[in-house]
């Protein structure tokens, strides 16, 4: 689908549907939006808008890093939104030209929506032009991934104190889902952040000039993200090994059970066990109190055992 | 609450509560304090002293990396302190311009009531503006970081000595909370660390240049902190690693304990146990000296292994 | 072999086969390959073309790294292909000068032999020159790595989801291959790309400035493989920490099954050992009841100890 | 206490103990050493020198990093050494002006004792200047440095090579011993570092010019050392690893012959068990080879393990 | 040994023995070799040469980092070479001056021989000059650093692959001594690399500039090292984590032996034990089947415990 605003000199918001239309009009500035567009609509890109060739392809293949790319009479910009419980990813390409600012997506992105809903509500448009909108756009972008990283700060926190008491290996498994999307989340913010930097610095882009401390915002807020999603990484890195460490003391301690129990009984069963033998001429076994002497006899090693263990700090 | 110091021309100094009065008057210099103010007060950012929108979202939403922001008429700064036993960390907002120093901070923070009392005992003025009372809210900022340090270097020795002998997965539990609170305090210290680098070479706050070497001396203590940040989380790396180490080392210890038990008595139990069978046909269990010669042989096979063990080094 | 397109001041094309034919026609520009040249071909490198000694050099005996040497009178560029199967590398030279480029490659490598049937099929060659021919050859280079990493991708999720129910180390030995070859992509990748980010910001290669787009877009995929392969090292990564905390978990849960069969058993083994042996004077063997107190005393024993361990978690 | 060498305008040397006594005369250039001054004596930095109340306080409280700091008549200089035995750092700090060094140390370092007794021994002072006083301090701290990287790299190897079979945990111990000196070592070496390098390239310090060489020659020894700590630890870090790996190898062996000794005893004491049964109707009791069958079987069924546990490779 | 070769205006080359003699000749320009000096020769680089002091001293001291220092009238490099076997080091220095070439090495070291000998038969000595004979043995030293490259990487398949199928101990110690040997090839090729740099932009070397390609061949090939010991350390790590995690593997596979073992074995053997109790009351003893009821008792309970190991994976 194919949507245009267009602003006439004295500041009227006009909408239309065909690109002609606005081309052949004699407007002040418009910004034309391809959301999740047909093959016939993809094609004007070329035919009405006569963009670079590159520029084009990039739009159709998706797969791009978010970058920024000069071309002669516009900029073209990509950059990525990430969802917030499919962690699936969705590219935004935006051309801004002197007069015009075109969004083209494939999915329908809630971000240009927002603002399309934003720009359609003003009774004035003398406050906007063609930044202003990608301002607005690239903020709400950004916005959007702060949720997201509060939603596995909180996953994380579940994984570290672990209320439902699940066992290591199902924790590990979660630990490791984490990582991977907090692994997705660097690739895309990290990207967007040097994107945003470059804008702020680009002497392409004259309408950046003048809102200069908007997209500052935004950096500040990419910065933060950034932090966000390393610190949470070694936080995971931490907890993992934590669980290492703590799976690794509690097999000591098991071992040491194993241990303990096995030293006490092998070699009291071996004493039972030598007078459980046939031989015809064995005189212990007839003694009278030879049975309670061997019974003492056990317990007063398996005692000895049990004091040689305690002293090695194996009965904490 | 808001709080307002006033310097007259003549270096003397008023106190006042409303923003007006201070507006109205004919003063060289002064100092808005919002201490935890109520909506009321926080409009008047807005209404009275006209900040930026931008700025005073930074203010309201909190949530800041520690940054300055440049603005037509004024500069925002925005640092963080973190209270010494909850680790809690609070936001101080600080706007300059060339007239007013204006701070902002959602919580009572100690760091800015000190200098508020400083400047309410000064007899005179005269050595004191904008940058001096910007200093010295800075000062107490970072020289707090140094005992919440120190507490965290106690805290390491402590599980390091471990003089309570607490067992290894309590150790590792606190180990994991200090390799925690370090990096929060990182991400504390290193961002003001630039902010400072920032503030000393920035053309934008004039009167910095006539106090360098006192910003300097912050810098330095930042530069000093962050090192004493990092060099911790590696002692904690180190500590972590040791204990894995020994926890390793001493299972392996009981496994040979284990070990050389069973390999004693499986063969002396399963002797006894030939002697103990029913046959009517054996032999040995009418021997006079059978019942001896069997007892010789335990002992002979269990010396012979003590040795054999002795030598594979298993007694150590 | 030796194959030559030579272009006329026309634009015509001629292919010819000797380069003594080229040099003496007048010809606008020409491309020379050498494809698996034979010793007698390589030596016209020095006798006709009057290259380098140190640039012949490097293209004899390989083994170089993708770089980029500028000479008086032509520039030399080595880049790598490697083969999607064997992971076999290939070096392709590029000579570029003023009317000439010539490819030279010991292997024959299907991204030159592309572009000649390109250059081949085409009925007019007036949009084509010397850097065409360069951006053609680099761009196919670039785009085989893609479905490398796509193959590698493929595999990383076979081992991580395993669906075969592999053992862990037949998996160890795979993601072992795996990083090997990731190693390999990143050493022949990240060389390339920082060529080419020098290509765009040579001086000495005039034809690159028209076609910046072009190698802009180049190196916008190198960006993205890089990052690819980082990103899947870091994922091995993790993939086989945590094969390794699931092994070592399993191996606790199996120690616990050890430890708890063997608590069990060995009590109630000696107390039946203690009612085996054979001594005459025993009281308790001429009890009535006695077999069964002493059955029910290990029932009891064994229903204790059972109780410890599931109060410990070891029945999870 | 305070000692002064003052030279006089026909470079005569002359020493004196009062700092009115020099700022009085009329002398070339001077050199004032604060040797662990009384409190009385530090006054005298403020009271009679008139340095800046920041540099002052650096000087007292100690614990700076090693750094310079520029104030309008002089430059602040802080670096550190390290005691050879007990690591134990003292800071020196060196205050140059444009006719006078001040050496200012709490404690009594011998590197200022060196340099005092080589000025003192001198029979002309004309090649001596504040810059080679400064230098020949500097020279020795840094030179003071590798006999204590010998030592630890000495310590390193003795961990290594282990030549009194010390236990692995005692090993460790000192291993991590080392990694902490290491440390240590890095936060001293690595900012004095820096720091040379900035007075290499510092344009407030006029006097090192003519001397260049010599303070790139100490230069060059600090970027010996700091590859020389890196170096160390790194290995130290081998080292564990290796322990680590050993330790665990030589567990799976411990447990191999704990599997072993298990596998053929456990199967041979059942039977004999069996057959140590009571029950009056057990037909084999009463063949007359029957005793000689059983022990042929437990022959035959423990060769059979021990031939599965060869193939195995479990008695290496 | 003092070895000079001298050229004369006329492109002719003597050689001799006294410093003194090129000296007081009119040579266009002139080669020292120190090679193995005696102390007296050494003495000359000062009484004859006149070599700043600190640079003498960097010669006899040795020790020195690869790197190059420029004095007044002379620039001084020192390179290191590293024996194929012994993996020694060697130090060799470089004096460059206007009309001089001064090299000074404490071993005969075989680069430099080779140079020599290159230089002596050659007919003219119009191509040479003294930057031609820096160029030959920095090359010489830089090109013998790849056969040692190729026998480490040899090494490291060795243990790889353990065709001797070795224990893993002994691996573990043959990779240590890889790593610390790739580990002493970095801190030899790092700093060269670097080294080179500088002198590819340095301006005190104005005879590089006609040699810029060949010095640009070296910078290559030192790039090309440092990537091949950077691949190979990372690749020993992928190893050694390979051989730990393969080992707990083992280790995992074993316990689990060891765990079957022991649960079966355990009950049967227990309950054999309660039927060689002695009590004079055991009705079962008596029963016609008892015996053989017992034993199938035992066939079922071990069939279950069989069954249920197999559905646990335990007879992987
Ligand atoms: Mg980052
Ligand atoms: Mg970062
Ligand atoms: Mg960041
Ligand atoms: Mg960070
Ligand atoms: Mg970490
Ligand atoms: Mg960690
Ligand atoms: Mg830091
Ligand atoms: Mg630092
Ligand atoms: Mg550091
Ligand atoms: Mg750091
Ligand atoms: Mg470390
Ligand atoms: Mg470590
Ligand atoms: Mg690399
Ligand atoms: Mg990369
Ligand atoms: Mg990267
Ligand atoms: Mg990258
Ligand atoms: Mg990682
Ligand atoms: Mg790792
Ligand atoms: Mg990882
Ligand atoms: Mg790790
Ligand atoms: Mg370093
Ligand atoms: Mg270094
Ligand atoms: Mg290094
Ligand atoms: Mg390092
Ligand atoms: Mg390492
Ligand atoms: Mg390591
Ligand atoms: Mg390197
Ligand atoms: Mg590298
Ligand atoms: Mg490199
Ligand atoms: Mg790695
Ligand atoms: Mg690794």
């Amino acid at each position: 689908m194919i949507q245009i605003i267009a602003i006439t000199s004295d500041n009227k918001r006009k909408t239309m549907k065909s690109i002609d239309e606005v081309l052949d009009g004699d407007y002040q500035w418009w910004w034309i939006d391809f959301n999740n567009p047909t093959d016939e609509e993809v094609k004007q890109l070329d035919t009405k808008l006569h963009f670079h060739q590159l520029a084009i392809e990039d739009c159709i293949l998706g797969q791009q890093r978010p970058k920024m790319d000069y071309y002669d009479d516009f900029s073209l910009i990509v950059t990525h939104t990430i969802g917030p419980v499919s962690f699936d990813q969705h590219e935004i390409n935006v051309f801004i030209g002197d007069q015009f600012i075109v969004t083209f997506h494939k999915d329908d992105v809630p971000e240009v929506n927002q603002v399309w809903n934003m720009a359609i509500k003003q009774e004035d448009m003398k406050d906007w032009d063609i930044y202003r909108i990608f301002y607005e756009i690239l903020d709400k972008v950004v916005d959007h991934y702060f949720p997201i990283i509060y939603q596995l700060e909180d996953s994380i926190n579940l994984v570290e104190d672990n209320p439902e008491e699940l066992s290591m290996n199902v924790l590990l498994e979660q630990l490791f889902e984490l990582r991977h999307e907090l692994l997705k989340l660097r690739h895309a913010i990290n990207p967007i952040r040097d994107l945003v930097y470059r804008i702020l610095n680009s002497s392409h882009l004259q309408g950046i000039e003048d809102r200069r401390e908007y997209f500052a915002d935004i950096y500040d807020h990419l910065l933060k993200l950034s932090e966000m999603v390393d610190s949470n990484r070694e936080i995971t890195n931490d907890i993992r090994d934590n669980f290492i460490s703590l799976n690794s003391y509690q097999q000591n301690k098991v071992i040491q059970v194993l241990t303990v129990i096995t030293s006490i009984f092998a070699p009291l069963t071996f004493i039972a066990g030598i007078y459980g033998m046939n031989f015809v001429n064995m005189p212990e076994l007839e003694w009278h109190y030879g049975y309670y002497i061997i019974l003492a006899l056990m317990f007063v090693l398996s005692l000895a055992m049990i004091m040689w263990f305690i002293k090695r700090g194996w009965f904490g």
